[in-house]
């Protein structure tokens, strides 16, 4: 466990003003690498997330080929549903086996014991620390948006779903979140205790929801998971994608950093969140798809955007899977060669 | 054409204040009404749109049921697209036969004259006037919107493949936004032409984009279009869902109207896009999903939400597919007993 060489990300968490923007790529490990297409061809996802030697050699793949500062545990946000007692699937999306949609269904749900969640998670970080020069960051999904998905039963172009549970249902949807919340803390935990030295919060559909709705089935319960989290002692994150307009109640959320998408310019989300949080983010993944010179200048405006707080550089949302690699490359080098002390932000 | 009864909605749209906010909902034609899905079991979507008779008496349906101020035209954004050269089938989203990805395809695209574009679409709207006690809105899709799909080819989570093509080919992206500006002008105007008596831009994949690239590959286009439509004298209205962040830039385009999702409360979206627009919005769809009270509740919030300006009820997305058509009614008769006199908003 001492084999870290750059802790850049970790420094810049604890509000060290550093020359560089340390990065790291959402789904930085998958199917756009090639290394990780010939492992896909042998193996389904579940198998690759529940035996810990490919899960830690999905998630070096990518610290292997590019100078990125961290590294991101690969598994995905459903991981620790199946001990609740849930049947998921991936198609590619999750599909769950029957969606949850009763107090019956919520109430026979487990919430397992700390060590008995999801054992092969901790034993892939125990794996990927002996060999990873970066920081891992451990995550999980936030409640609402794993409910999003146990109560709608699988991916939706309108989750009308669970918006009518939530409407409908309100006593049982907070009695579902309440147990998410709780497996969640121990979940992450978990992560923590195995050797994750951050952990992110994904909460990839809390922009469904205006800001009273966020705060009545969301902010409440990240809030929890943050507070029980906060005495283990590493950063925490925060995702939040397509929520501009809930960054006026997101800057008081018990957390380190909050990772913005790319359609806010990153100096516009830190006056309205504030500036005790690092922001991370926000470089459009479609940019990504362009010729190199266009990934470079869309990657400047994104470094200079980030001057005048702590920025932690990354994509707006995940890695799109046509992204070529050398593209990435690219995208590398020019956040390797921004010197935040020699530029001045052009807004 | 002398059967109007009720112009509340003209005149809010004029400039009047009104004692009463005037309201139609998005998708208030379609399967959620039982009268609609008698119908949609003899015919295919085309069928429907491409008889006249049909087409009038779907745009009807919901304006026999409730007490609603506007009949708005059943067609889809797609109409005017096939006469153009493009196979679209419906399943149930729009599938373009062969995505649009090269610049010779773009070349080869038509530009048909006014009175060849869509012949039916004229004499549904000759129908629908001769028996309609409310205007009538006709509607078209926003050059970058219907660019999304062409290109795409279908809907899709990310739209990978537009956002790439956008970035890999933008000389050929602005080819097709041109010929997809020229086709909309000349189909905006034979509606008007043939009596619609508003008209409202559907710009639903806006929000997938920053400020700079909605400023570089809709905006223009859009501003082009309510150019060529303002001599002709009908309110214009552009529709943005999912662009709160898009707010700053859209106040200047030269419309009448702006019709904000339900993510941000209409005070808040009129201090950002100016005072110089009607606000037409924002209840969640998903609101109408939820128990009668909750909807009176909800509706009440985007009613005060709307006072200090004028403001044109409707949903803040179309209609979901389970909505209760009684619930429908509960959420028109609040609308109906809201005095915007004796209100006061609370922010």
């Amino acid at each position: 466990m001492s084999v870290l060489q750059n802790d850049l990300f970790l420094r810049v968490l604890q509000g060290e003003d550093t020359a560089r923007a340390p990065m790291w790529f959402m789904r930085q490990a998958g199917r756009y690498l090639p290394e990780y297409r010939a492992l896909k061809e042998k193996h389904s996802f579940w198998q690759m997330a529940r035996t810990p030697e490919l899960a830690a050699e999905v998630t070096l793949q990518p610290v292997r080929r590019y100078a990125i500062d961290a590294a991101i545990l690969f598994q995905d946000i459903m991981t620790p549903l199946p001990p609740m007692g849930v049947d998921i699937e991936f198609n590619p999306g999750p599909v769950i086996g029957t969606p949850i949609r009763t107090l019956a269904q919520i109430e026979a749900l487990r919430v397992p014991e700390i060590d008995e969640i999801t054992p092969f998670v901790g034993e892939a970080i125990r794996l990927i620390r002996s060999d990873c020069r970066v920081p891992l960051i451990g995550f999980g999904g936030a409640p609402l948006t794993l409910a999003t998905y146990l109560i709608e039963g699988s991916g939706s172009k309108d989750y009308a779903q669970f918006r009518r549970f939530l409407r409908a249902e309100p006593h049982a949807a907070h009695a579902l979140l309440e147990k998410l919340t709780e497996v969640s803390i121990r979940y992450l935990t978990m992560q923590v205790r195995a050797g994750a030295q951050a952990i992110q919060l994904f909460d990839s559909w809390a922009g469904l929801h205006d800001i009273p709705m966020y705060e009545a089935f969301s902010k409440p319960y990240n809030k929890r998971i943050f507070e029980a989290l906060r005495p283990l002692g590493v950063p925490l994150l925060y995702l939040a994608v397509d929520c501009t307009h809930l960054y006026p109640t997101l800057g008081d959320l018990p957390c380190d950093a909050i990772s913005i998408d790319w359609r806010t310019p990153i100096h516009v989300a830190r006056a309205q969140l504030g500036h005790g949080k690092v922001i991370q983010g926000n470089l459009d993944p479609a940019a990504l798809l362009g010729p190199p010179d266009s990934i470079r200048r869309a990657a400047s405006v994104v470094l200079r955007s980030g001057l005048g707080g702590p920025h932690v550089f990354n994509l707006g949302h995940g890695m799109l899977l046509h992204t070529p690699p050398d593209h990435v490359t690219a995208l590398v080098d020019t956040v390797l060669a921004f010197d935040r002390r020699a530029e001045h932000r052009s807004d």
